[in-house]
């Protein structure tokens, strides 16, 4: 099965595992015209960087990107954009004694089932490197987006059991605190939470929030292409995300119609506005013009110096510490992963949404001849 | 945007509106050989309707199934399956009064922004009736999955704020009360909340749980194509559906790498197997043998005949009460849905992942060769 | 395999045997606000009617189409839109002896192999009664590209031996003579030698021409999207065709460079034109401007009365005569096969072309945005 | 657009420009544990390399691959496989003028008609270097092909007028000359023809024909997604190839019923075989069991040094002579570009036909439970 592509009309497909010679993507369907940069690419994928705090790993990982094609004179030409990451800095080492057992909690067991073998480097394909070729190919769709007004705000909701504060809530934190947590108080706390869980050898999880501002309504389709829909998978394709809930979500099953439904009224400039945003930003899979909201339940960090049991990979009982360089939480590298993929999702489903109205069709194609 | 299709291998198409002549699906891929009847469909399909309590609404749906293609003596032929089901009890003037208003929490306003205008009866096709074309597939799905041995148990997690209890879980419950609780307990004290609810006017949400049991490992592909990022858009792409999760979801967020990974053992047979479930049978995308488990947050129904502020469609403040028959929770009637949507993105794994293995393909073609 | 879709953007889905209740097809993804009626469905749908004249069975296929969604005050909505033509006329009784043996130049044997069995009534899924479906999606595809300026010109170029001369073209014959031949000389020829092939049982195949005109230069894309390769796909997916070319095409190949090369200069108005159209309308893959040409190669016709030798299911070796109501030629109930084909095609990928440029877009929602 | 993809089991996306850093392709739905070495695929490519003789430009382009992902010890892991050849040759200063005005034949005026500018370095991305990347996946479809025991004979046809004649059919032939005939007589004789037009600065077209033997039967779909529609799709994606037909293709139009079906009859050893093979291996779309043959026309090399007359981009009229190192017939080195697109359209379409049986599906999951 071909699924290493993501995307119809902006279509990325990634390639490589961590321990081959590079790990890169594919994009596909980015229009002409659009100035793009390695300088811009490399500064969204250093936000995904490891060994910026204490509370990632410290392997160093350079993570230079090349870009092999679709650029001509600084101008994307509308043809497929190849951008590569060699992979410099892996220790195979690390990963020679793993082969011969099954990591909990990892697809080791079930990459055995699937495949017949292997590639027991570092994850090979479920390795976290493999998102590197979605950042990249996100900064181009923020970047994109950006262009027509549309922009992006994620970080961490939660560590843990600690969870940033609604009434804290400071967007200048998120770039300032190491754990990208929009408040410094819960950003210490959860650091301490941290400090013990890396004593002990053992790892969490978290929350990712993602906040889209100025999306068009009418984003998405009503049956199986619903915006929704589509970020539900674009966020549970990410390794480690275990749930994905769009505005009130899990809480929206716990509430009543009256106090769920967001009331409409007329705003001052004479827009019809919701009063509040329980539905995070669309109705029947379509965008309502609010904010889109979306959260992503991480599960803790898989390898633990913990002692664990397990088996060998004939089925014989033993207990295992994993070795080497982990995150003990990997929510505050995911938060640039989380938003690189709600962006390539928005910005496919935007052009998908431009032949849904006549009137607006025959206006374009005639401007396009008036033009040409 | 053509999105009325819904996967690669085992594709179902549908259409129809709710007051339109009628509604229904195109099943593509189905393999030949299969023994299908219009009873086995009628029989899955009778699950979604409406009217069986007074906590579904009184609306008369008797939603006969008719197949138009792609049977031959009994079989099917391995050409598309054509089900229709004519729309025979829908008044038309239940719904002309809220062509002029937007309804809070419906899709009314999306509609007319991404379309220009909308077919306003009943919600067209937002209606809860798409459904049913979904359902008529699932019944040929879950049919095919069980030739395999695998099979589903869907049922209501909670309502509003009356949850099952695991402790009591009792299988059989599912289909003896109308709510499909797997509790009678906790069945009788949702109907209770229900019934303060329609008092009220109001209306509730609730969570849908469906475990898949004897589903083969290897299903799902590392990367975009993971089975839980395609049942997230299966089970998003469902009206009203608000988040979803898989195993422990959520809760793993708050949760340690030492408890939330599952240790392998041997079991007294020789398998491989996990000692705990938290995974909720799928890592790193594919199947691992366990049961799979997903949960589904549903929001309120939106039509409450609670007062409500909104505005007409020129943004006249207005307040109204949204009329007709409607349930107060859609919960019990999505639990098939739900089921439904699972097995076909479970089917279509299934088939997608025949071609991973060189060994397994050289065999299949082998005893293909040998047997014409 | 769900093989039943065509298109990405404009999909059609069709569905249906030759003798089930009904054959139809599911157009997703057409534009909201395009007024259409049954009436236009029709009307084009009579275009493949047989019985027209001596030259295409007697049978009596009334086809009657029903919209039965997608259409809400006479227009389209933008969701799908079902059409269904219920089979009326079919005779069973025709087919019931074909179950035993193989038809020489049918499919008969191959779906055998295929599924294991076969729908044997007058060839099932690969009847050209499937063709309704995909002109039904056709009268659709036409409309909405004449909104555009985009319009067609279909006609049988040549009846077996005999061809239409260029140096005779005459468009208003397209419509006047039954065998749709652009020169009534070819055309009176082309009837006698039918009529030699009736009297000895015997069929014939031809040569389809289709000519698009005013259609915009951008159109497909140039590595596998071609604009040419999915007419190419489009066209041979029609049952009978075994070639297709566009522009010169084989003739290309013994041409030289100096003789194909289409010169360009400057019309009298300042546009940029061809002085000549050998590419007929695509350069590398993309629509150049100038009138699309693509010519159809159609077999003869497989079901004739003349003494065939073939073999049963079990391998005997046996002598038939195809009996039943047949097509002498299917070329001329073809002609608006390969049209609709052809106008799915263009449209689909003419909606695939709006992203293409980035300044485009840009004016596109910034006049969306300023509208809504 | 995302075009630069191609199948959907078996999938390739192309990436690169003739003038950027490099070219390439991932191969996506490899199945895992097939050998593979780069070796094997630079073998494969060799074969369109330039160069080789006076017939193709003697631009020396070396075309080293890499695979920089998807083999794990010496095999396929099932994970996409990604492959590079730098661009290491490009003279740029050759094109520096052509940027000024349209060359006769390509497609330089259609990229600035749809993208607003173009990369005018050899052509950009409808370079013949794009190819490239369709062979390196060519050599690995047809590397996995041969597993099952189907094989590709592949060669020049016809060149300009020149046509190798059957009865002098010579297989050894096919790589003992230059342009690949196999019939070394009109192979000579073509190369006297060839001569006369580097003499006068021109350029011709040809043909090339594929011949697959022992293709399984039942490969192919009945509606859209027939092998041959996939294949013309395959084919005329190649760069200059007008027109492409299967078996008898347009021979067939002149044809009568009674020439063109093709008998049955029981061979020696029980099957049930053709007599004949005017269908090309392929009834109702579907793969019959015989000899799959398909053609190719490919019109003449449009770079030719004679005098033409064209435009600037603002539409003055000039005279050029296109310089440069070009093939005067691509012919020769698009041999191996057909083979490739065959190759791979057929893997594809072999993975997708493994579903249409119940019957086949029940024993291979059988087989695959009990081998777990």
């Amino acid at each position: 099965m071909s699924g290493s592509s993501f995307g119809n009309y902006f279509r990325i497909t990634t390639w490589g595992e961590s321990h081959g010679p590079a790990i890169g993507v594919v994009v596909d369907g980015c229009p002409a015209g659009l100035s793009l940069s390695p300088e811009e690419i490399q500064s969204y994928l250093d936000r995904r960087k490891p060994g910026q705090s204490r509370y990632s790993t410290p392997r160093k990982e350079e993570d230079h990107v090349e870009i092999l094609s679709g650029i001509f004179e600084g101008k994307t030409t509308g043809t497929p954009i190849s951008m590569m990451v060699p992979n410099t800095s892996q220790r195979s080492r690390d990963y020679a004694e793993i082969a011969s057992y099954y990591r909990p909690g990892h697809s080791d067991m079930v990459y055995d089932q699937k495949y017949g073998f292997r590639d027991y480097r570092g994850g090979g394909r479920s390795s976290g490197r493999e998102t590197i070729g979605r950042v990249a190919a996100g900064a181009i769709a923020v970047k994109l987006l950006d262009q027509f007004g549309i922009q992006f705000l994620t970080y961490t909701k939660s560590i843990g059991p600690v969870e940033a504060s609604p009434s804290r809530f400071d967007r200048s934190q998120i770039f300032d605190n190491p754990l990208h947590m929009p408040d410094s108080e819960a950003a210490r706390e959860a650091a301490l939470y941290l400090d013990t869980l890396i004593k002990k050898g053992d790892s969490c999880g978290g929350i990712i929030e993602c906040v889209v501002r100025n999306l068009c309504p009418g984003i998405g389709d009503p049956v199986f292409e619903k915006l929704d829909a589509n970020l539900g998978k674009a966020i549970l394709s990410i390794g480690a995300v275990k749930g994905v809930e769009i505005g009130d979500g899990f809480a929206a099953a716990k509430s009543t119609g009256s106090a769920n439904n967001d009331p409409y009224t007329r705003s001052a400039d004479g827009d019809i506005v919701k009063l509040s945003n329980h539905s995070g930003g669309i109705l029947g899979g379509i965008s309502d013009g609010s904010d889109l909201i979306l959260r992503a339940a991480v599960k803790p960090t898989p390898s633990i110096a913990m002692q664990q049991d397990t088996v060998t990979k004939d089925g014989q009982g033993i207990q295992v510490r994993i070795q080497g360089r982990h995150d003990p939480v990997i929510v505050p590298r995911a938060v640039v992963v989380v938003e690189a993929m709600a962006a390539i999702t928005i910005l496919d489903l935007l052009l998908a949404s431009i032949p849904s109205r006549l009137d607006n069709l025959k206006r374009y194609f005639r401007s396009i001849r008036d033009n040409s």
